[in-house]
């Protein structure tokens, strides 16, 4: 545990929203000394924040009269639910306080959103959180973005949510007092900056996936000389055969690229666990899908004019796995019956 | 019927493959007074070039021994099968001769078949036609490689199956002769120059479809916000449904798009006749063979540096179609699930 | 001229904006005896169209005013300023009336406004018009949304502007009557509906163009085995000079195409043109401009999770021209230069 | 130190090419207790070998006649020398030797090489090594081809080059003794097989950091409302310049991403170091060179016939970078003049 997360902090902080994450959240804060007053509909995700010591709120309303001096609320929620709980929460607050957003909203929700609240004073802070199912664990990097006098009041809380330092070697270069980023949480900027960031994270995530993805299919194909292409007579052979022989042990190679490689990443420790579970990855259909951030990502580069192919064909391989190429695909066919008489193969070229 | 083609022509030429595509070229080059010498083991094909004035041989030996003088023999038969017939062709030929392979080959092998025949004094001659299954109707465009002094001696053939300066109108700033590429064909330099050129047209080709072929699908998908976004809980809802509430007539809008706009082309021709023939496209199941050319415009690109994003995207998309990006799909999945805990859902986007 | 063009129309029609297009569109309304009453603030302008025929208005306010019973007025404008002319207009108009966007707006924005207008009662038609510089000739593919009722009151203006059935040969399985798509107008649906067909079109137009300009690049690196490849030590030479060795004519190659090849377009007829004019295209930069249409047909294509590689990549392949991949570039080096010490190549890979 | 490196190893090993990298793995060698005999045409560099403990070689000759027994040669070469060097040394082995190539030879090479070298019984043995500048320090991730006996009697080099199981922490679920894998070298198959599986690594190491760096350029460019859109009449302006105003604190964001979010990687490491050291990366002109592997990667995957959009989207960018796509944007810009008349812009999006 980081020198951060040791400390008592004094703040107390609204927390609504006790999923996987906001129970591991709430868990992380308690043990730093941050009292948190919970509320969810789900009374089992209450009674469990109880047992680490948070203040159960039985609604909205009681949660707001269980906050004592300036209020801080922090919303974890789906991102289509966060609107409504909004409508709640927001009559009960008064000028000063502060609603934070640390779900998956977009950014200019977030925009929306400030604007909105700020015609009440009431602070907006957004917080795109990563960390996952393993947070409570690492700690929460934290992307923020709003008021920045907001963030300052709310620091208590990254520090206990974040990694701290120790979580990684400091850079070369860096020395001195540890920055928030080095403990990892980081004031982004304005309303929608916590959110954009880390759209931008999620943005990379894809393409990062989708980069090794790639690649260990090309080592799993790599045995194509061992089978005879399909008997299509459209389809040419392959030139090299020979060239083709490899069954190559992608589990372990997965395992001996975590040491020592340029390509060493947190992304490739989790395949490579997943592989020596289970090598054959038969529970899987492959069908993958995107949660948003990846959209947002692909459609700001596009209003910027920045060019993101690898991100964009990360994000059109997880639209293709759900099927929606279909169409596009019925066409060629269409098309290469009526100049070349084609008729489509219905083996494919494994057999 | 051009010009070129009502000539009478004294050439006379073997051709061994009446496919679909052989017995069109025979045909075409027999309407045009060219005396076809031709083999194939189909006897039904044999008798069919017979009814267009063809001279019947019954082996490749017997149509070397009918033709007379300097011989030149064309062959069109899948690439695979070109070595074998050269090894029982070349013998029987003499200095002077030529052979031409019109088919599908990769002009490599151009170059390596090219230089053995050299050490005979036998001319290959490389050409790449275009035109599928309505060439004899259209005539056909051939790209041709080799030595120049045999692409001379030939030209009587090339004239005869190209479709004539008729086909389209002629650019503006031509004027005069018209050339032989405003003929439909083209002498682009040595060994290989023929295939090469072709390779690169069915490379473009592929993009082209491409292009049409996702524009289409944005257009089919364009009622989006008709139907209620998948219940997956990860996925985002559609932020404008209002926006995505058209039912195109696609069939129409393809036969729209032949006039006066600037995407008109003979593959949209096509594709508007086979979408108003069957609007579902029923009869497809989006399977897209691909048959070397695309693959090896990409390797070449590669080998000379030359990006070439479109097409290799168009390449890429037939191999999908075919499911080989299955396993990159599910180690994708995997890893969803070793960082968030995400189950794959098994519905698709569209339910 | 076309069946179509060659009958007289009683409608009249007020026109605003008089570019480039917009007076070859007057030009060729009038040539059908559609009466345009027509203003715009470049004087010259409008004494050209007077030349055709049209009735000069002053002002937007004198247009309105001299316009008859039941008013249609057809915008002809930068997007940019369509919303300030609606300003001026849209007061001068009653219900009943209609306003025409036939410039390239967002068919978003055609949602928005043709909800304004309906408050008047006033009908929005959005249509998008292919043709470019060449439509006074060719005639105007045009793509029309909004109420079916306007539709049909302006459909005389549609069929002059249309180039009519004549201009393509029917397709395969159409007779009777052409169709409006076969005389090259369609309606397409409700509001948004011509501009969202105008916006895939153009998408389509980015791939088409960017799969032409790859492959001919493709042809052009083609002599890649006559030049030492850089001396730069990180580079791998060329495996295989030998295969690299033609300066390809492709100029020529262009118009070969053109006739008979799989690839034929109207695209590919103007690049022919241009190749032969000024084979070197010495005259550009390569800088490609893009005009908004690409970009939001990526957007809808994520909006709708349908894959669009290619027209992506087109898309992309322009923000690049424009200098917009440099930073990341800039990383890349960066990261190159710490895990591997290698330093930027000042030399392209050419020289 | 891991355990593995602290052993005393009696393996005694001929080392030809003492390169920035060879020298380094020399000095892990002869720290883990191997007695390297080397050789390099530089004389500081076998100086400075010597320093570590190493025997010099005057020449080829020289080190090939001071090993003793069964004799084992390391090769770390330019690809482009490896066979002139191999010409040299086969000679001068006998049966039974060991030919390691540990540089960045194409795997189709090894395949050339293995079978001319067994011819005289010697074995060659390919190994892929990763590790780059930080190798010494670090370790080196090794992958390594060849026949299994060979891979049995270098182990111990293997083992002393590796960076060991301390390198990471253990994936869960793996227990008892470390694998080879584990340790930082694996046995990937016949011959071939590291090269191979060395290629696909860095051709994933291509597509990482394009992904890391599209992410940034978006982030770069999230300030684009805070400027006008170029005057560029035929671009359409940013319809929400106010979702642009972030200035983001790139620097800062890397680093904040080292912990604890999804996308912490080694690359990310570095790039947060450059970053760090200098934020405005004025060093570096966004020249981006290519070595091979990723085009080999790209072009094995298309023989397979495996789709790689984002490995071949990196590839590309890298061949943009160089300057390579200007042919094709000069096309697109005389069409573009055909068509339409545009002409080209001469200032970029971001003036």
């Amino acid at each position: 545990m980081s020198a951060a997360t040791s400390r008592k902090e004094t703040l107390q902080l609204g927390f609504v929203g006790l999923g996987r994450m906001g129970l591991n959240m709430v868990r992380r804060m308690q043990q730093a000394g941050i009292d948190c007053v919970v509320f969810d509909t789900n009374i089992d995700a209450r009674k469990e924040a109880a047992s680490y010591g948070s203040t159960i709120a039985e609604s909205i309303q009681d949660l707001a009269g269980k906050l004592e001096g300036s209020r801080a609320v922090w919303l974890m929620l789906p991102t289509a639910v966060v609107d409504a709980v909004l409508d709640q929460l927001v009559p009960l607050l008064s000028a000063g306080d502060i609603v934070i957003d640390g779900g998956n909203s977009h950014y200019v929700e977030d925009l929306r959103r400030a604007e909105a609240l700020s015609k009440h004073r009431i602070m907006y802070v957004d917080v795109g959180v990563s960390g996952g199912v393993w947070g409570c664990e690492r700690g929460y990097c934290q992307m923020i973005g709003g008021p920045e006098q907001a963030y300052k009041r709310l620091e208590p809380a990254f520090v206990a949510l974040a990694p701290g330092v120790g979580a990684a070697p400091r850079s070369e270069g860096r020395t001195g007092d540890p920055s928030p980023a080095e403990n990892g949480y980081l004031y982004c900027g304005p309303s929608g900056a916590g959110h954009f960031v880390k759209m931008i994270h999620n943005g990379i995530e894809y393409g990062l996936m989708t980069a090794y993805a790639e690649g260990l299919n090309v080592l799993k194909g790599a045995n194509a000389g061992k089978h005879k292409r399909s008997a299509d007579a459209e389809t040419s052979p392959l030139e090299h055969p020979e060239r083709y022989q490899y069954d190559f042990p992608i589990s372990e190679i997965t395992e001996l690229w975590r040491r020592g490689s340029v390509i060493g990443s947190w992304l490739l420790d989790l395949t490579a666990t997943e592989l020596n579970r289970d090598p054959s990855l038969k529970d899987y259909t492959g069908r993958v899908s995107d949660s948003g951030e990846g959209r947002w990502t692909a459609q700001a580069a596009i209003d910027e004019g920045v060019p993101v192919p690898v991100l964009t064909a990360a994000l059109f391989g997880r639209f293709t796995s759900q099927g929606n190429e279909l169409y596009a695909n019925k066409v060629m066919s269409a098309m290469r019956h009526a100049f070349g008489g084609h008729h489509e193969v219905t083996t494919d070229n494994k057999d």
